[in-house]
């Protein structure tokens, strides 16, 4: 039996079963130094796909800051400690005037499932808006948002999902509405169908750059009308900016600046700290205030020293090697690069991204727009053959999502390119 | 304005209000070591109370594991890795040989609630029983179990509180009936009431050391009763080790091993790794299998090198240094020490613990064992301004909470012991 074999039954014993890997021929990773990983064999890869390490994997000097920290003090908030105050002001200086105040958590997951607390305490409702095929995490009260993941134990009566926003094929609504109104529209029939039942509305939970749902190409106005819906039945926007944010879009800090509406509640996760696990809730006075009255929460390990120092070292590193640009500049010549590659491949139905997260939607004709999902896997897999890693997602599953480290270079993209380029001319549709 | 003050508000306008600390003049600590931590003034406290250092503040071979670890590679369960994997073979073979896998979260909150849903696809049923003066984390669903931080938005009606155990007064059930049966005799009567209203019995949480209810002195055997209920109403036991477990009581591995009984699942948290945020889920594979079929989880940082590496280093710095050994051997020495201070101070009513979990419930008089409440708070600041750092816990927040790292020593505890002599001698009840 290989290796691979060997420790595929070895985490079926331990982890047990259904829990998923990554590809066909799941991958046995051992090092990663900035775009690249390595598996056990020695074989480099260039990771097109994890946003966890946003500064590039084991960037030295998040590595630095975690032990620096980790040898002097590691405490909770119970005790006073600075780097927590530094890290909360540095973050919020990047937001909105209104959003000055966070709880510190280990994931995106407890940041959502405590931003939904906080709708809850500030509204006194119950009736949670999210998409019908999204991802808020794990958590038994954020996995009933999810439609990627659903929960074991089936949807509560309080919980609504409206149909996803599609740039390329737009459904649902009425024909000759444009589509941001359309999806408004639903949004409020299901506003009124929670205020019909007596369970009110609380808030609806959106990734601003709907990366889930196959990050469609909308324009910076298309969220006015939901943001306008929102606010006439007095609910609370979460902006969940566990994707999108730090920089990736390039031309703004945070996916809702760029969308112009102002949330009410922001959250964050997985690139925080470039792998190590924090995560937060972002909110105004008031609505911490409710919350924190409301409820004595308290996380051992949510802004402990060492999380804070990771943390704050991965906004310094933003800024000092100008992360965000590069995420503009190569985000616009990849886009570029990849809609020159669907002029030559029928597959491409669609290209579309900002920054450093983009993709392209497969498809078996451009003009029924028939999504190929089965062969965008296959992509996919051929795609990790050849050394390059990313994924699929969207809502019908067949959108490539590249979503690199943010020094993902134009040398970088130029591999990406080329392999793709060579991996389709040999698909057959 | 003093540094302490400006920290304070800069923590209300950042954090927001109500956010807990300890003592009435909080500590703003800037260095630990050992059992030993520094506040900002350069004193020096001996720490009574922290077990999130487990082998001790910032144990450098802990940090040594960490540093590597993120230096190589960082990723998550969906490619392949090995650490998790001999980290879960080596915890599990701690455990009896039924609790052969594991789900790896964050923390503490994060298992717990994934535990109670285990135990609702095993069981199908809803109803969850803890007992009425708990705290199993912080999550929408698991502070629906605590008592001590209750839930902002109330319990909901799948939810049943007993009557915690209390070696000292104990209260509650049948005049005559031993302890353990009165409280085998509460749980059943709860599981009936569940059934009765068709929510179903799901399952029992409890620590098996009964931690935040103050940790009653109980007989191995005590928990044979409420075990025997649990089955016979195919309940299913969660045993929340995070607390009691990783050797802590000296004797066993797992407070449950002491107690004699075979949860269905154990969860643990906090000192797993020192202070990284680490937690995991251990259970048997059917049940493993049940939870991974009916939902898809899966956890970004949860089970990642890095956390694997630190926590790791913490079983085998266990192993290394005899930690278990010593927690048995200057636990018994505190206890006895402790009883002698109880023979000069009235005050004393009674003193009990395992291994490095001890304490003294303090009460206005020992024939009528009225609470000291307002004095035991007393006492814990005059200890803080003494340079010794504990807490109060238990049913009526009057007994002394000792729980400091596996490292702490005789020569530790004679200084703990002298330090409260000398503020109980300058107590006036």
């Amino acid at each position: 039996m290989n290796k691979i074999n060997t420790i595929l039954k070895r985490r079926n014993n331990l982890l047990g079963n259904n829990l998923p890997t990554f590809y066909e021929n799941p991958i046995h990773l051992v090092k990663g130094k900035g775009v690249w990983v390595w598996d056990n064999d020695g074989k480099k890869y260039l990771d097109c796909y994890n946003n966890v390490p946003h500064v590039g994997h084991c960037h030295p000097e998040v590595v630095k800051a975690i032990t620096d920290q980790a040898l002097l003090l590691n405490t909770h908030t119970r005790y006073l400690h600075e780097g927590i105050l530094d890290y909360v002001e540095k973050l919020t200086s990047t937001l909105e005037k209104n959003l000055n105040t966070a709880v510190m958590t280990c994931t995106g997951s407890e940041s959502n499932d405590i931003a939904i607390r906080m709708a809850e305490a500030v509204t006194g409702s119950k009736g949670i808006i999210s998409t019908d095929h999204t991802y808020h995490g794990n958590t038994a009260l954020v996995s009933q948002l999810s439609r990627t993941n659903p929960p074991g134990e089936g949807y509560m009566n309080n919980i609504k999902h409206i149909p996803a926003p599609d740039s390329y094929r737009p459904l649902g609504g009425v024909s000759g509405v444009p589509h941001s109104e359309n999806f408004a529209n639903e949004l409020e029939k299901a506003i009124i169908d929670l205020q019909k039942k007596n369970i009110g509305f609380s808030c609806l939970i959106i990734c601003p750059f709907f990366a889930n749902e196959g990050f469609p190409q909308l324009s910076n106005d298309w969220l006015f009308p939901t943001q306008r819906i929102v606010k006439k039945y007095n609910g609370i926007i979460i902006a969940d900016e566990v994707q999108p944010g730090f920089g990736r879009m390039g031309s703004h800090m945070w996916a809702h600046q760029m969308m112009k509406i102002q949330p009410d509640i922001v959250t964050v996760g997985k690139p925080m700290a470039n792998g190590h696990p924090v995560g937060a809730v972002i909110t105004s006075t008031d609505i911490m205030n409710s919350f924190r009255n409301s409820f004595k929460y308290f996380n051992t390990f949510g802004g402990n020293p060492v999380s804070c120092a990771a943390a704050m070292e991965v906004l310094k590193i933003i800024e000092r090697e100008s992360l965000m640009v590069n995420a503009l500049e190569v985000g616009k010549y990849a886009l570029n690069e990849l809609k020159k590659l669907s002029l030559r491949h029928e597959i491409i139905g669609d290209v579309r991204g900002r920054g450093l997260f983009f993709g392209a939607e497969m498809v078996l004709d451009k003009k029924t727009k028939a999504p190929a999902k089965e062969i965008t896997n296959e992509i996919v897999n051929k795609m990790r053959e050849n050394g390059v890693l990313l994924s699929s997602s969207g809502i019908h599953n067949n959108t490539l999502k590249i979503r690199p480290s943010m020094q993902f270079s134009k040398k970088n993209t130029d591999l990406l390119i080329s392999t793709l380029d060579n991996v389709l001319k040999k698909i057959n549709i």
